[in-house]
């Protein structure tokens, strides 16, 4: 019974994730459908700019941010380039958060939590009454997040789902005494984030002092903070995601260096001059 | 008094439409201003990256989305080109719903609902003390919301006032066996809504099949959704407005057809090839 | 006593002010760390879009638009670039309402205020268990907001700390019969407004006619409204800010005169022609 007592229990918090900017009131329109379900939620934008249909951005945002809210927070993320299609609507409960998303990436991480229950959304009667085959942000996903946040349990809302890996994922390897990783993500100041974790990387250096490359570019030993270097210089350091990033101090390392997400960054042991 | 009590009814929450964007604090001001008088207040941002002095813009978001708000809310509009001058300032009762906003066109759509009521914005006891010449948003608009919000009565607010149709508006017609209608609206996706309604459409067509041009440009029928054209095609589909959209499969419309407001769209009976 | 309750009185909202933007979800961390400590906390966006690290700009937005909020406010304010440096972490009470923020300028205006008590932030058990160098905003500014918006008293915070000016500040003068100043804020609409106030104006004018000019630029006498001049002609009113600012009617004067902050503007009486 206490069991049950814990997985009702709900923060009141809706999170909203998409690529639809805040220009044409889709957002509005959401928040509306959720605002008639639940008139006091507390909603908060996680972000609307995510570049469009750029699942991988929308995966790394959701991910890195969910965890600043409380538990029982109700996160819906919709960059669903297959709306419409036959991918499946999904709920998931994971990390004693809830997750309201496309079966299309957005939710791999939940993978990683002991604890992740899924379903697929089924259950009409928590929809709007008439889907837009072109958004289910608005018509199918806004209002089982409401349903949810006001303590709706997940196994109502349809079937249980076995959720599989969709994204090519974020992992980091050792190869011939190098740390091989990639950029996944350029904030707006420029500052280009990577898949290598702070454990990881201080498991790979063992005490030593490292080198680290972006691409063919020399960027340096790592740094504690920005002002660590002289102005417009790179610098690479722990950033507040907890992953290796790379930045110019008041400066953007992505127009420098033109680098994307996919540009591969590489970690040697060893000070160079 | 049972209508009086409907009367009364309020949801707690104001939308805030604007052509202001959100750079310069100035919808943060409106926002102080409402909470100063109604604290618990729930603030949802329709849109505030209308174009600037836009009319025709905004009153499409507003008349498309406020629909899906709670019965009792109260939606502020501030596109203003005339703030200063002798335009007249409203709130506008239609639909359940409430609107404050200049008469400029902005509410031309509260016309077709047969419980409109308005009255022109004139008693001062609910405006800040101070009217700056240029921000009528904050100064007049955003208390008279608030107070509205709170409960408040519409004809306390000003003189009763009768509404009429100031933008050319978005009506299609048929001629020469062709549905005649134009883009109104362009989203951030580059899809282009036009002003032929779902209803007027199937109507038109007389359940055979159709085909559709954007100006001389030939799109093709009638999809469902977007994924029914390989990436990059064109396609034609009614878009979650409840209007026939243009739009390019993973791709931009209005920059592959440099199209604007304005374009014609026509349809005809009959498939091609 | 009743001083002590009124020291604990708070409005239960918290102004976010930033340079993060929309996209990266750094607000919304913010955020949840906030509604962690403070569910119920009335949350709103001040702006996020001052220009990457200008501390000018955001002092500016600050002092301009915190005073339409109910006093007991708590306005959270990060434009940091000394990030991660010795600079000092502050909260200010002035003028009845709170304010959190680095110690770089953003809140010389609190010097004003007569009622002016600053702490420095030293008692870590306000902040976040780990802190990121790069990230003060959400592991030490928004805890420490939301414990400040609950009641915290400022003295539990840190340790008294003396207020000094550090920015070069925004005074006009008069020179030669000439009212001196300059543009201190570019908005979105165009309009530059000036650092000469609505009084110092009028005290400069004596009731008799003045001519107004943006370094070289001929713009007029002042006018009451943007309608006062035709579509594209320049005109000087008294903004909704309460200063001197120079726009041109239905266009861009910052593009038209390519001005930035710090250009001249200068202000004569009588009038020319």
């Amino acid at each position: 019974m206490q069991q049950q007592g814990k997985m009702w229990q709900r923060s009141g918090i809706i999170t909203i994730l998409t690529d639809f900017g805040q220009r044409d009131g889709y957002v509005a329109a959401m928040k509306g459908v959720i605002l008639a379900l639940y008139p006091t939620a507390q909603l908060v934008d996680l972000s609307h700019e995510v570049e469009p249909q750029n699942v991988d951005a929308g995966a790394f945002l959701l991910q890195a941010h969910f965890r600043y809210f409380p538990a029982g927070t109700v996160h819906v993320a919709v960059v669903d380039p297959g709306v419409g299609s036959a991918r499946a609507a999904l709920a998931c409960e994971a990390g004693g958060h809830f997750f309201v998303a496309p079966d299309n990436g957005l939710l791999d991480f939940c993978l990683d939590f002991p604890d992740l229950q899924a379903v697929r959304l089924t259950k009409k009667e928590f929809w709007r009454e008439t889907i837009a085959s072109t958004f289910h942000g608005r018509d199918i996903f806004a209002p089982v997040a409401a349903h949810l946040a006001k303590g709706e349990a997940m196994r109502h809302l349809g079937e249980p789902f076995t959720l599989h890996k969709r994204l090519p994922g974020f992992e980091c390897r050792i190869a011939d005494k190098t740390l091989c990783g990639q950029v996944v993500y350029g904030d707006r100041f420029g500052n280009l984030i990577s898949n290598i974790s702070a454990p990881r990387l201080h498991e790979f250096a063992q005490g030593q002092p490292i080198t680290i490359w972006l691409a063919e570019h020399l960027i340096g030993g790592l740094c504690q903070t920005y002002a660590d270097v002289p102005p417009l210089s790179p610098l690479a350091l722990i950033g507040s995601f907890g992953f290796l990033e790379i930045g110019l101090n008041l400066g953007n390392a992505q127009t420098r260096y033109a680098a994307r997400p996919g540009a591969p960054i590489t970690v040697r042991r060893g000070q160079l001059v």
